[in-house]
């Protein structure tokens, strides 16, 4: 059985809801309907005048109660405290979906809240931009970019199907995962190096040589700290929703860079020339791994 | 008094060897001659085809015992060996500069071999790609980037005015620093993010899932690792000549990583909120303040 998807209430208009929206009617028009929801006034005025939305509310319950799929766009913890407020407005046979960076944490949560006939299936874009809310919503975010679905064991098929097909509308490229092992890739290809980059940028604020250093500061700082000027909410509720596997890498990560200091204090070049020479060849193998795994067929895509 | 330069000798046809020599030319033509110096012959016959250099020769020596200008553009341990060969073929009236990323080690090198009548004028162009050789040489590289001399306090004038005017060729924007404070804003805001790039590679590679993140690893991680695909070679003699500073802020940077992970094992999401909100808010801070920095009138220049 197909399950038929007309009316779409997105929670959240920033960044990700907003491009969920525009992608969404740019691919089906008319034949759906998006109800945005937020709390904040602007960003609905905002969502309905960029299309993201045919109508807007601040009331996510009424804005849920008539979806066929909700798709919560907020940071994490905000959206574990959504779905308990909404829960008891949904219809029987709507499906929740959501695009939250963390996912242990959260199916964990929501199954405990989940009101029977209604079906989550978790979902991650993989898809991001350095500014966040509905002016830097694009309706090509998505596209070509891996969205990535955590269906729990014992998941609807007709409600994956469905996200699935909904998901298909934005371009992108759409795999399964287990919310383990995705909680644990995303902390080291994700997690860990936003928090990097942003402890780069605070410790040049504690420089004594701060001025000289700012005005250095050129393409590859810029470059590699890009990531640390994203929204902090968002980030500090992945850091307390992943903790374990986030708190773990950055253990590693602490123990490498103390490594690499012992090495250069007692003049060892060898064992220097040796972690950059790795890091260099291991990111070469990596961009070829990247789009040897990108040009291939998808065994779970459509 | 004006030192003429004509003849320009150019030691290591790399990436920014050769882009200098093109810039060079590009500026000047056949008012100026450059020889090309390399131990890679494969180099010195592409620098030529390219039209980095008028001539080119793998002796070190001859090169540079005929030039008006000399130009180390090699690793820094390279450099600093170079010069002990060269010094006592160089002509009175040669100005030596190099472009090494790390400067006190060097100037201390390099002033114990100085014949008499050799200026030393120590140069750090800020500019560079994720690509090394002369195939990636470009002569718009240093365009409307810093480029940094640094001269030691007993520094002839009329050489400094001769290096400043061949650097004005490449349209880079000319500055001065102390080599201590030099090499200190250059371990935050160059040689620390570099390691930190390296090891978040490294870090992946040690995953027990590896493909996975692999697969996932999108444009977030490819830029925030951009720098660690440089050359292992040159960074590893950055490490070693500029020890002190880089071991200091590294250990500084574990102790913020080390921190964060502490407040993320604890669950205390205000300490881990302001660790971001203070990156994000110092980092647009950064931006701006390079914008108004970089938009001032140089004081040094020309």
């Amino acid at each position: 059985m197909s399950l038929a998807v007309r009316r779409i209430a997105i929670i959240g208009m920033g960044l990700i809801g907003g491009s969920l929206g525009l992608a969404f009617k740019a691919a089906r028009g008319g034949k759906i309907e998006i109800t945005g929801i937020d709390t904040n006034e602007l960003s609905l005025i905002r969502a309905r005048q960029r299309g993201a939305a045919d109508s807007v509310t601040a009331d996510s319950k009424a804005g849920a109660a008539e979806a066929d799929m909700v798709i919560l766009c907020t940071p994490v913890l905000q959206a574990a405290a959504l779905v308990k407020e909404i829960a008891p407005y949904l219809k029987p046979g709507t499906i929740l979906t959501d695009t939250c960076s963390t996912k242990s944490y959260l199916i964990k949560e929501i199954a405990a809240v989940l009101p029977a006939g209604v079906s989550y299936v978790p979902g991650h874009p993989m898809a991001g931009r350095e500014k966040s809310g509905i002016e830097a919503a694009d309706s090509t975010l998505f596209c070509d970019k891996w969205y990535i679905l955590i269906p729990p064991a014992n998941s609807d098929a007709a409600a994956i199907e469905a996200v699935r097909r909904v998901v298909g509308w934005t371009g992108a490229r759409i795999t399964e995962m287990e919310a383990g092992r995705h909680d644990r890739c995303t902390a080291l290809i994700s997690h860990v190096p936003h928090i990097g980059a942003a402890a780069l940028v605070n410790l040049l604020s504690y420089a004594e040589d701060k001025d000289s250093s700012i005005k250095l500061a050129g393409g590859g700082f810029r470059d590699t700290t890009r990531i640390a000027s994203s929204n902090a909410d968002m980030w500090a509720d992945v850091c307390m929703t992943n903790a374990g596997p986030i708190a773990d890498s950055l253990d590693k990560f602490s123990q490498i860079i103390g490594e690499v200091a012992s090495a250069i204090r007692r003049g060892d070049r060898a064992c220097v020339h040796g972690f950059f020479a790795a890091a260099q060849e291991r990111r070469d193998e990596l961009l070829q791994l990247e789009q040897a795994v990108t040009e291939q067929p998808l065994s779970n895509g459509r």
